[in-house]
């Protein structure tokens, strides 16, 4: 054994895992250069992930899959009827997050289905809705599935209108409703007569206006209203107040030229002023083109897809085609409205995640330090928890770049891969839904995704490629 | 002398003053709680200063001060001409800045008298303007003597419209003409055909719809618009995008329902949505009403008016009157337009140094970060800034909240004294113009205040309130 030297000169100290070490060093006036390694969520993948790390055609795969999803630019172009956007046949629902069985919906996808099914007439009441629904009478199909996305409950129907988003590098299109407004409305399980009749004006008066405001226009550029929104405050999944003010700029002027009555237009713009998450709709959709663009790219273990029923949390890979994979969801935390509790809130719900999945919502938290405050958290809790997404994404985003962190772009491109070696889940920005059908919203705060589903998305992709894998 | 004892446990220190003691504990491994002391900028006035700072009366005074200056809320209640709003006769035209003589007037004034001029039909041609300013034909008084602020030369006439801000609280109102736009605009100097012709627009197409827009509305609550603009990337002095979003906002449904024809009210729409800057003459009068409300308390060092001629950087001093302290003018240090150089600038210029005197622009910077890139610097240096302010302000705005500090209100009530006493001088916000009249804008960015007229307000306050401050 070879005598121990001691270091000479400036004592420099690079560490890495747990923060015990760091408060070591620190309390004895050593300033060590941390990085947030931690042992991965799965030590039985150990080997697969490393391999997995070491593939250049992992490597080559991913850059592709990043190279596509943020090379989409969605345009808005116009509005129309769930029927004609994703061919929904009455008595057929799409709903938010993977597939799911009746039986296993959660109170507020329960509510919404049911508010669905009265708003189209297939059923006299709630009861004879449920009932229905229980002998499977109904079609259910998540929105994924027919290139659409839902925020929380997210079902639509098939009179419900769509804004139509349209990528212009690969012309594919993605759907989504337009926003309800904020309290009692479908997307949250509520289903009262109040709740049909919006949905009903919506249909009757509202998208028909938007429709011919924006036929009327040239396509609205979705990605610079984010790209601008980014430096306005928004992460652009749980607060949109710039983006509905960037939106309403854009369209103000054609409104003003509407040849409806000026009432009636009147009456939309208020709609939409008197509601700052408007422009939420657009963006999921605007996202979920982007995401689409990037799909089925063999080797590739990029997220292309996280959602949420209520029930599960499910993931799509690139790599493995339409496989969802899923865990439990958890319950957000955060800030509850007055008169409600932990016990009101119900688990993780909506496609609105397909946010995260591009690159904004909680990974472009520093824009937003208005979000952390739902939490109890600091600006300094904003500006980690996007800093920290960069452990687990593919690159950064051209378009989208965050004015507290010096203008870098946003962490993008969620490699599953990393998330279990890194051991560093997504972070999640979310409303609150309540546990019970017909509540409505009752909070807004932060949520874990399961590890397991990212666990089992990188055990199957590591199975479909074997060869791939261990040619590293 | 006794003996020197040596710290023991752990060592704590706290410094004050230049960074070279910190960099050399630092270097130690010993982490200083620092302070932003220097010596002060007037070692003359060290013991008045001293008399200032111990003084119950002045910190009583300022404390009244502060609460008047903070408690105003501005409204927008209509759009007017300088005619009715100050009493501005043809001949008789309003600028920037403290007062000055024609012959000591930089390029910009110049330009943008001469082009008002010719708007009122008093001149036939630039050099017959310039011949009647030369021989004092015409009447010129600072926008501030009337109640009013003008951004950059500040220039106003007779027939030139004016918004009508009032205070809720006290009823008081101050005016502001309406945002040009951007590029060749009479505020920057210019006055060609196109720069005339517009105005001419704004006087008869422009001014009619808001005010009958305004008119038809409840009076528009601009502190309310500012606070929410503070937390989506604006400072309300150099960036205005959110403001000016929140008031389009604002008046989206009033145009829509507008009796004037739709093709014009669209035009009106377009011409403020095609211009971010359009919200700073109306938050310049909503600064100006509130700053207004703290003159004239006997005692108080507090800063009431900071303003720019082109030549001159002036001051008031609630607890001094209606007199100007002033110095001259530096040039703004940023970012240049393409094709201008450092030597295009004009010292700096205009009444927008009123958002300043109010706590927001420069001192509100760290909600900002995209203005310190006109300056080449990063997110630090616009926390920095704010920060720093904190150092010679009275006290914290209620209204106004920087997110990126965790939703402390913005440093504001500028002390004169503080200002002296610490050598930290006010950081300013602002656009350049260009040195020649006629040019226009050439870019944007920072600029210092002369010490100056800081140094002789304090010493004129001191002659002036010498019992109260020796009875210390």
């Amino acid at each position: 054994m070879s005598k121990l030297k001691m270091p000479s000169g400036e004592l420099r100290v690079a560490t890495a895992g747990i923060d015990l070490i760091d408060e070591a060093l620190i309390s004895q006036q050593v300033i060590p250069t941390s990085t947030h390694w931690r042992p991965p969520s799965e030590p039985g993948l150990a080997s697969i992930l490393s391999n997995i790390a070491l593939s250049s055609a992992v490597r080559v795969a991913n850059q592709a899959a990043l190279e596509r999803l943020t090379s989409a630019r969605p345009h808005l172009i116009g509005i129309t009827t769930a029927l004609e956007a994703v061919g929904l046949e009455t008595g057929c629902f799409l709903h938010a997050g993977p597939p799911i069985q009746w039986q296993n919906t959660s109170g507020p996808l329960r509510g919404a289905l049911i508010g669905a099914a009265l708003l189209e007439g297939v059923a006299d009441s709630p009861e004879d809705a449920m009932g229905k629904f229980e002998r499977g009478e109904f079609h259910m199909e998540p929105c994924h599935h027919r290139g659409a996305v839902g925020p929380m409950a997210g079902v639509v129907s098939s009179s419900m209108p769509m804004s139509i988003i349209e990528d212009s590098v690969t012309g594919r299109r993605a759907y989504c409703t337009l926003n309800e407004g904020l309290g009692k409305v479908l997307r949250y399980g509520a289903y009262s007569t109040e709740v049909l009749e919006r949905l009903r004006w919506i249909e009757k008066v509202l998208a028909p206006v938007l429709h011919e405001t924006i036929y009327a226009s040239e396509p609205i550029d979705l990605y610079a209203m984010v790209g601008e929104a980014l430096q306005m405050g928004d992460e652009c999944h749980n607060r949109n107040r710039a983006g509905t003010s960037l939106f309403l700029r854009a369209i103000g002027p054609l409104l003003i030229e509407s040849k409806h009555a000026s009432s009636t237009v009147a009456e939309c713009f208020r709609f939409i002023t008197g509601n700052d998450h408007f422009f939420l709709n657009l963006m999921m959709p605007a996202a979920k083109v982007a995401a689409d663009a990037a799909r089925n790219i063999p080797g590739s273990t990029m997220i292309v897809a996280m959602a949420r029923n209520g029930t599960e949390f499910g993931i799509q890979l690139s790599g493995t085609g339409d496989e969802w994979f899923t865990g439990p969801c958890g319950v957000p935390q955060g800030l509850l409205f007055p008169g409600f509790t932990a016990e009101d809130a119900n688990p993780d719900i909506g496609d609105s995640t397909i946010t995260e999945t591009v690159g904004v919502g909680g990974f472009a938290m520093a824009s937003a330090p208005a979000i952390v405050k739902f939490v109890g958290g600091t600006s300094d809790l904003a500006l980690d928890s996007s800093r920290r997404m960069y452990d687990i994404t593919i690159g950064e985003h051209p378009l989208f770049r965050l004015p507290a962190l010096d203008f870098r772009g946003t962490p993008v491109g969620i490699d599953a891969a990393l998330v279990v070696r890194r051991n560093q889940l997504p972070v999640v920005n979310t409303g609150i839904a309540g546990r019970e059908a017909g509540v409505g919203q009752v909070g807004a705060g932060l949520v874990d995704p399961p590890v397991k589903c990212f666990v089992d998305a990188v055990a199957r992709f590591a199975e479909l490629n074997k060869t791939l894998i261990q040619s590293a």
